[in-house]
């Protein structure tokens, strides 16, 4: 006898209503078990006591599992398989849901369960070890478990796609549509434009100061101004949560529940505005996306680029504009009277654009920061060809940060040990952060082809043109498109990151009487 | 043919060590989904922004689904049959484990799923609408949701068992081994003490009074006083977090992470205090569960009697006893010196223990508490038997208040309709409110006779040993025991009232000098 065809089983099995009643069941399962884990695992580590630690990892191990065996489940497979037979009947929604699905399901599928399950301990290992390394300045120790974990991750790769390279599928899999090609292209604008421009910054003879913004300024008082730039940004306040950790995030359970965080420095007011308006991005996205799409896998921000282009946005393109430091200021004034009652706005622009070369990512300013990046980047790539091995990643690491960014680096605290996101996996993650701000810059300048008067917008302190543009265009859309589409769909063009470099240079050569 | 008989698919099936390693998933599934709920269903009304309540809600109800689903599955049936036949093999604590599962299995699965949603819908609404009911004083418009919830909890207790009383059902439910018949003794001897004894008190020239503790007490401070309570009841602090509702409650994720809450008023600082240490009596329960059971079905108090035992034994037995009274002062002198410089020990045990029939159970004394019990436990009664309707209800609550509290109820809202419990379908659970008084009274002369110091150890403000006999014998054990074996195997005889009717009997005769 012949061997039974699927396709006939699942035909024989069809019955379109009840497959639609059964995805959303399993919707509703994911997403009451992802609503779960960003709770805890985002207010847990912010609010439990020390001792809950432990059995809040097993919780979240647990709730992991069971979402992964949802979404593994043979008949899931089957169901999602009949159900995009079925275009016209199920509709626009539910067939953006299963597209994710289906996506969400073969990234976990094609690896088998004990690989997977040996990296989640080298990794939470690796990340126990780099911990202690960058406390102690000790790359030699954490040396071996960056060897280990690209090896596991082209293993892993090599599952997913068998035909691709290794670092290819990875970057594809934190931002869909990606490549090496993508990214070489992005980067060798980003580093032609860049490096030249900062060198030029650096010899000129007008640098701007951030004196004017100097000081130490009540701690309490900056959590109160958090709040007023939170709704200055437009967050609805309803629908908000402010923390404080030691590094800032935002996570997001729903459109009506989104947690933001943020770190406090008296000696930094600067710091904490620009945070705060940056994590309040991330907010805005998650907190827009189409109602309709609650409680499923389209609920949230598209993907990892797209999300940093919000917070990015709003941070740079918003919070640091000239047009944009008169309503700030108006706010600064109001919690420090006194500190600010001599700062001009043009003032406070100039202090907010300081560029400075720097060790240190999380410290860099708006036109170094794609340079910490690139090093990142082309680091990753050698590793992943083989070219380079983890013994060699500081040497690399002060080659490079000493040609592109002009600076050495004394200790590898300050240098290749300074993120956590190789002890954690994430390879291919980086370079996110660079196009987030590139796609940022074309998205301003669709908008303002499109009639938005963002400067307008901006000088008044009222965002809400920007934000209905980003919502219509970009936040609604949640996961029913990717990165790619919604570049395409908002610009009418692909993404080109001239638009970026353009902003850069335009923007710089300003400020530095260039 | 014959039919299949089960227990041979069972024996066919059968392989224990599998069958074990199935029963340690199934329940670090449970636990991660109680879990999940304790932490969004308690932490989210306390800190969740207004808007996520929706989500939160949705979130809930199919966490709770997919753990009764975990729960009914007939292959967790046919497991715990398999494994409840090997009880060698399977050892002590899986055994507690599966009696329980089996326990709580069979109170979901008796009932149909369609009876089972509709109470939670009549539930979900009847509380709605008591909410408004008690704000407007408004009895009749609620009445209606009494009688069919009554009715509605007769028809769930026959699917539950067909032969027995429903009411005793419902006891039972909320109190394994508990009927009217043990109630009805229970409360008679209750009822033959207190309400004399209250009358002989109202009469007496020799009244205690609260005037040395009047008076307006900084909120914030006392919110510091409630950390140093917690301390010194002897809560591990590393394992609790203390917040701010309206109405208190505790909620354990597990041994190593429990939630208090209080509620404090500027005009009431004993209010706050022996609100915190009964709250904190729950907690004690909770972090002290045999760390053995971490991630089982046993890792929480066995019954509702037991954990009131466990509340009202730190805020009655040791909080308002003389002994305690020297520790409990210092403390209060400690966040309020000025306030306590001429309080004694013995003016303080005084104002804490000022008997007055009021109409509110929640801020009933130590005596008049029982009262409240049992006015609730005879309307219940009467309502399950058919004896009385919704109706009567008002006019049963005025009787009853008159005869065994002597006081007139001006209204519903601080009569029938001052409790939610009826309204969310706890008919039979007040009862366990009283019943865990006289535990803690029987609990304590057990503890004596054991040799522990009790009055020394309150004196001290040294509860060690107080804490040490009863995690020995009630709550390391988790709910591998229920309430009536643990009384027995920690006191030696069965559960007797005439411990907590003696106790309340020689404090109040020599407190009102009778």
């Amino acid at each position: 006898m012949a061997e039974t065809d699927p396709t006939q089983i699942n035909a024989a099995l069809s019955n379109p209503r009840a497959d639609m009643e059964a995805l959303d069941d399993l919707e509703r399962r994911l997403f009451s078990l992802r609503y779960a884990m960003a709770e805890i695992g985002s207010l847990g580590p912010v609010i439990d006591p020390p001792k809950a630690t432990a059995q809040r990892g097993e919780a979240l191990a647990h709730l992991q599992q069971m979402s992964v065996e949802a979404l593994c489940d043979p008949a899931t497979g089957a169901l999602l398989d009949r159900l995009s037979q079925e275009p016209e009947l199920v509709g626009e929604t539910r067939l953006a849901q299963i597209k994710v699905l289906r996506r969400d399901r073969a990234s976990l599928l094609d690896v088998p369960a004990e690989e997977q399950a040996a990296f989640s301990r080298l990794t939470v290992e690796a990340n126990d070890v780099w911990r202690r390394a960058k406390a102690a300045n000790d790359w030699t120790s954490f040396e071996p478990y960056v060897d280990r974990i690209v090896e596991s991750m082209r293993r892993i790769a090599g599952y997913k796609n068998a035909e691709k390279d290794p670092y290819d599928v990875w970057l594809d899999e934190f931002e869909h549509g990606t490549d090496r090609a993508f990214y070489d292209r992005f980067f060798s604008q980003v580093k032609d434009c860049v490096v030249p421009l900062l060198a030029d910054c650096m010899a000129s003879r007008h640098k701007p100061t951030h004196k004017c913004v100097d000081g130490s300024f009540d701690v309490e008082r900056q959590w109160r101004l958090a709040d007023d730039l939170a709704r200055l940004e437009g967050l609805d306040m309803d629908a908000l949560w402010i923390g404080r950790t030691e590094h800032p995030f935002t996570c997001g359970m729903s459109r009506d529940f989104v947690v933001v965080t943020g770190h406090v420095y008296a000696d930094n007011l600067l710091s904490n505005v620009f945070s705060i308006l940056h994590e309040g991005g991330h907010a805005l996205y998650e907190q827009n996306v189409d109602a309709a799409y609650a409680a499923t896998s389209l609920a949230e921000g598209t993907s990892m680029g797209m999300h940093e282009a919000q917070s990015r946005f709003f941070e740079n393109l918003v919070g640091r504009s000239e047009a944009f430091a008169a309503p700030l200021l108006a706010v600064l004034r109001k919690h420090f009277p006194g500190q600010f009652a001599r700062v001009t706005p043009h003032l406070l622009y100039l202090a907010e654009n300081c560029a400075e070369p720097g060790l240190v990512r999380t410290e860099a300013d708006e036109l170094t920061y794609p340079l910490h990046i690139l090093v990142r980047y082309e680091i990753e790539q050698m590793l992943f060809s083989g070219e380079a091995t983890a013994a060699d990643v500081p040497r690399l690491w002060a080659e490079k940060y000493r040609a592109y960014l002009g600076v050495s680096v004394p200790d590898d605290t300050r240098g290749a040990l300074q993120d956590t996101h190789w002890s954690d996996g994430s390879f291919g993650y980086f370079p996110t952060y660079a196009l987030g701000s590139a796609f940022g810059a074309q998205l301003k300048a669709a908008m303002v082809r499109g009639g938005v008067d963002f400067e307008g917008a901006c000088a008044a302190g009222d965002l809400a043109p920007v934000r209905a543009w980003l919502r219509d265009n970009i936040w609604h859309w949640g996961r029913a498109k990717d990165s790619g589409e919604l570049i395409q769909a908002a610009c009418g063009e692909p993404f080109l990151a001239s638009y970026y470099t353009d902003y850069l240079t335009t923007k710089f050569t300003s400020l530095y009487r260039l």
